[in-house]
Parts: structure tokens; sequence; C-alpha cells
């Protein structure tokens, strides 16, 4: 998984938790193993899959007696049904987090755009998960989705600089001219861009944090 | 220890990696678990020990199988000697990782200002470390260290805006001014109000994220 996403996710956890001390704060374990094989290469191009390395990292979770499982990265989220399989631990949804955010702003019905890598959206990871909540998903055309995939690809270089959010926010402004209500960030590299946020892009990091974060301390989080 | 200065560490630790693409960097596992006994209580005030809980984070990480341990938490070092005693794993000491970035921006004698928990300070978690290395310590006067505390008990209750930097830079530069070659931001806390960095100001999350990379991929990185 893309370990800067990681990063970001861990630090969107602590800043979202209600808390004024360390000892207010939860407890977690990161499994931060980016040298996994390639999740677009295994689902698009017939690549090794990283199933097998996900699940020792499940093993490794158990043995720390976590309660919660969260993966901060979306195209990973093809393995969702085979991981869950193999533990008893729940793992939370990153589609699921994503449109109980949605519902949080009020968007609980018509269309939402997806700005996420090729595989997560070929692979429908978010079209029928959003479906169970009355969304539809709104995919960007083949050459726009070319732009997005460089962008995720130069994040993951390390390439965090703002040059790359025009064209996001211009992609974006088009879903949102289709009819979209909201355009979810569904690839968590793509949020570090907007380290401030945007009103009109829902960073599916965010919202996986406020979902682990509400399962923990129920009722507290004010999404 | 402090959670969103794991978090700091995490993300340095993944910026400084020389690395391209997801694979190509370091696999980590994170304790974080911010709920042990506070580390200046136990110093100062004969509060709690968390060195118990501390050690049951080394096991999880001896079960994780890992190579080193780092601990981004400065005053946490108070107990090093203990914890070391407790793991055949190797622990990477900050000061040590302080030392070897002041080396390499050409500081190998002289005296060092630090800026870090009252409980770092007295309890001497660097001053006997940088002498190994010929370096002496300055500490803030009393009424100053006040202050210092005072800051970072608000960045640890989510107040990372640059309010407080002011006061900080007016303490570093009197350290300067008292014949300091550099001054050692010895509390992961205190990195988080200059998020890009300040040339006088060392950064000891950033060094410890160094000296990890140091060991895990030798002579790969340019300090």
């Amino acid at each position: 998984m893309g370990p800067a996403a990681t990063a970001d996710f861990l630090g969107k956890l602590v800043r979202l938790t209600p808390a004024s001390r360390d000892q207010e704060h939860l407890r977690s374990v990161v499994c931060n193993f980016p040298d996994i094989p390639d999740r677009n290469d295994a689902i698009l191009s017939n690549g090794s899959s990283p199933l097998q390395a996900m699940v020792r990292s499940l093993r490794i979770l158990e043995r720390c007696q976590v309660k919660y499982i969260a993966m901060p990265c979306n195209t990973a989220h093809y393995w969702f049904d085979a991981l869950q399989e193999e533990t008893a631990l729940p793992i939370i949804h990153i589609a699921d987090a994503v449109a109980h955010s949605l519902a949080a702003i009020g968007i609980v019905r018509g269309r939402v755009g997806l700005l996420a890598t090729t595989a997560t959206i070929q692979a429908g990871v978010y079209a029928e998960r959003l479906r169970r909540f009355g969304l539809d998903c709104i995919a960007p055309s083949e050459d726009t989705q070319v732009q997005i995939m460089d962008v995720i690809r130069k994040i993951k270089a390390g390439e965090t600089d703002t040059a790359a959010r025009p064209s996001v926010e211009r992609i974006a402004a088009d879903m949102l001219g289709r009819g979209a209500s909201a355009v979810v960030l569904a690839c968590t590299e793509l949020p570090m861009l907007f380290p401030d946020g945007e009103a009109h892009l829902l960073d599916s990091t965010a919202a996986l944090a406020r979902e682990c974060i509400e399962h923990m301390y129920p009722g507290q989080l004010t999404r």
C-alpha cells in the first residue's frame, strides 16, 4: 500500500480524534508494508496477487490484538471479501466510510464522481458498495483516467507539490457539471494534494479515519 | 507517546526514504499506544512509570519480527537502557541520531541548545549522550522552560497553528546568541510547528527517521 498515504491516514486518525492529551487518543498498530505486489498490475494486467502478503499483515494485526482493521488503500479493497473471510476481526470498508461521510453532508441519493485508480474503477470497488446506500458512481472518461493515474504515480514518487492540483480540480468540476453531487478522492494518494481539504472533494482517507474513530468512540464525533 | 508526533515521524520516514515507487519503501510496524502513563509525571513527580507499558510494545514489535526499534519520543529515552536490556533488538537512540545529523552539517564540537520537555532536560537524556560526540548542551532558563512546556502541551492538544512559533524562535535565537552552534528541537512535538523546517533548528524527528533509513539502506542517504 502507499506508505505516504498510510502516514497521512495515521495523521488524520490522530487529528480527528476528540482528545486534548496523549492519554485520550486511540491505540493503533500500523503495518506499513509497501513492498507488496502492485495492486493495479494484479487487477488489470494479471500481475502477482498481493493477497497472500495482505493476509500475512492480517495475521500480524491479529497477534497485536486489535479490535478493527482499516486499509487506507482504496484499490486494496478489491480483496476486501477475501480478506474478511480470512479473519474474525471486522474490517472497515472504505466505501462504507465514504458513504457515511457523504450522508453527513446530506448526500444520500444521486450520483457521485470517483477519482480513483483505473483498477478501483474497473473492479467496481465503489459502484456496488455505494449502490447499497442509494448512490450511483460517475467515472472519468478513458483519457481523463490516464491523467488521474499519472497524478497518482507522481504522488507515489514523492511529488506532492501543488502542480497537479489544477488538473484534478478541472476533472472534478467537469463531473460536478455532469450532475455529480460530490466528487470522491477515492485513492488515498489524492488527498495529499489538498492538505487543507477542498469543500467539493470528499477525502476517502479522512472518511476512513472518522469511521474508525466512530467505531472506537461511538457518538463522540461530529462529522 | 505523542500520537501526532508518531504520525509525523512515519511521514518523515517515508518522505526521506530514497524511493520512487511503493515497492522501494521500507517496511515498518508502528505501535501507537498514546495511553501509557505520562513520561514527564513519572520522571519529575514520581507518577506511575510507563516502563511496563513500553515493554509490552517491545514484545509486540518482537513478534512482528522487526530489525530495529525507534522511539519518536525524546522523553521516553529516559528508559532507553532499561528497554534495551529487555530486548535483543537494537534500539536506535534519538540523541545519537541528532549527533549524526549535527555532524552532517559540520557541528562536531562546542555547544548546542536543547528545546525539550523539562523531564528530558532534568534527566540528562541528551547531555550524557552528546558528550560522547564532543558536544555540550545548553538548556533554557527555568522561566523559559515553563514557556516551552506550555508550547508542547498546546501541540499535544492539537494546536499546531503558527502562533507559538515566534516564542520558540526567540528562545532559540537567545541560545544561539549565548554561543550554541545549533538548537535541537529535542521534543518530537516541536518540529510540528515548523512543517517546512527551519535552518538553525535541528528536527530530532527527522534525524531519527534518517538514522532508521541509514540503518536499513546503508550509504544510500545524502543527509
